[in-house]
């Protein structure tokens, strides 16, 4: 079941973007310009062990607390590999900034797994076992991660279990993900929201979801600018970014089509018509958060169709 | 601004399916099998009159109290037309039967209204009027009947105030729409919803509504049949026609793609993926009606794209 004349697989799975405005926990796209690699090397005995985790930041190393190699001993447990892997995880997207880096490492780790099966798991496979890494991540097995990391673009997570997943067309704009240095825990973005909302509430968000949906394939901007409204989520997270509106209004008065939390925040999403536009957007987001005494990276993108992908194998 | 050589004008209005299950105030779509006409005729005098109304109902023909007669009344104020007009109402959609009766009243109305102005007011203008018949009507300013009847095809409000409407792919569908025999008052049915919904639910409905809308554009009549289900508004409406449930599942086993109620119902509608399984769709909810002792109407359409209409025009 194992190939057998494979030594080490590295993937790569991209940050992610989810909720996007107006899909909370359904909406998710892949960002290529940052993401996370992994790579498993076959042991000759039968442990899941973390080899090394290159990052600027402290990671947990405990095989039960990292997202990739819960997955890897889980997928292992199931299929019965009768041995271990060597995990070496490239993290290079910041920790609990919102831009899916629990699931990338996750992802990039079943992707490295995969290429080792005879016969591949299909990506809903992946995407359900990638569920259990964002379990022990932020306790809540939330989808919108995960599933445009594996299949790239721009998704739609119908259903979270079992994982129903609809693509959507790609939307023609070019993405300004700016990360301001704070840690926004998922669990704890998670845990400030409302459990219910207005009817009202929902009609008016509804509506922006459904127009936005519409545009992306209609790719009417126009919609897109008035649709990318988040009256529900965004109002109770932005209290855990200081200067958060200030930002917003900067990237929208320099001409952006939309903007709101990636995922639960710290970053920042914006949509821009092209590069040109993209750059200027990205400067007014930057000069707010110098004025905010704030460290930050930011980045530039369009959103690619690729999903997460195998990147090196390594024969034995 | 009124044309000199007009005597009257007769225009046709459809009956319209609002909410479509995951689109409550927002989505609906136009079915010509049925609908009101409305006459305008030119007066002498200053008066709004209802001159005649046919109906096997009994409908308010009090002027403030009539949706046909309020809105051109308010149009006629607003506009300074220095004559009046007599109303001849045909009332095909039977009343309190969640077939948009209200709105296409008002728009019939409206669209014969707007034959006689030189420069005729927009469809904006027009949903703007008719809007304050749904005032009048239900107590209730609600856009998702009025906007298909007079735009056709199907429809989506993004915004009621202003009003901003966006137009959804037709659908490739036969529809069935029953009426048992029963009213079932708007503003009765929307008292009845809870003022909030919970978040979980919220995510749940909004996943099948942006489905809902993607296979609009995709034709995926298997995303059309799993997103067609609406898990917030139906189950508060299910009180109000005895065996619903029943009428439904007979639907479905009948190989319905989707079915809910028309608007606040009592009228169900059903999605087919053709004329002749309308027909089998059609007996089997027939049948469980019959059943319950229920009289009922019913009609299968496609869904048209067009949009409320002259019929008639007489010079004077």
């Amino acid at each position: 079941m194992i190939k057998k004349n494979i030594h080490s697989v590295t993937a790569f799975a991209p940050a992610t973007c989810a909720n996007v405005a107006v899909g909370f926990d359904i909406l998710g796209f892949a960002f290529h310009a940052v993401g996370d690699s992994v790579t498993l090397t076959r042991r000759n005995d039968n442990k899941i062990v973390i080899e090394k985790i290159d990052s600027t930041e402290k990671l947990p190393s405990e095989i039960e607390r990292n997202t990739a190699s819960v997955v890897i001993q889980k997928v292992c447990e199931d299929l019965r590999v009768n041995h271990g892997f060597s995990l070496h995880i490239h993290k290079k997207i910041p920790l609990s900034s919102g831009m899916g880096g629990s699931a990338a490492s996750a992802v990039a780790a079943l992707v490295a797994f995969n290429a080792f099966l005879e016969s591949p798991l299909t990506a809903h496979q992946l995407a359900q076992y990638a569920l259990l890494g964002e379990e022990v991540a932020s306790g809540h097995q939330h989808a919108d991660n995960i599933v445009p990391c594996i299949f790239g673009g721009f998704t739609l997570v119908q259903s979270a279990s079992p994982i129903a997943v609809i693509k959507l067309p790609t939307p023609d704009v070019t993405c300004i993900l700016v990360h301001p240095h704070l840690h926004v825990p998922t669990r704890e973005a998670r845990s400030v929201l409302a459990a219910s909302i207005s009817l009202k509430d929902y009609i008016k968000q509804s509506a922006n979801l459904a127009a936005f949906i519409s545009c992306l394939y209609s790719n009417d901007k126009a919609i897109l600018k008035t649709s990318l409204t988040d009256i529900l989520i965004e109002p109770q997270r932005a209290q855990f970014v200081p200067g958060f509106y200030a930002i917003k209004q900067a990237a929208l008065e320099a001409g952006a089509l939309g903007v709101s939390f990636s995922g639960s925040g710290p970053s920042i999403f914006a949509f821009a018509d092209n590069e040109a536009e993209a750059a200027n957007i990205a400067n007014a987001m930057c000069d707010q958060l110098k004025l905010l005494n704030m460290n930050y990276d930011y980045w530039i993108s369009s959103i690619s169709d690729q999903a997460a992908h195998v990147t090196e194998i390594k024969q034995s």
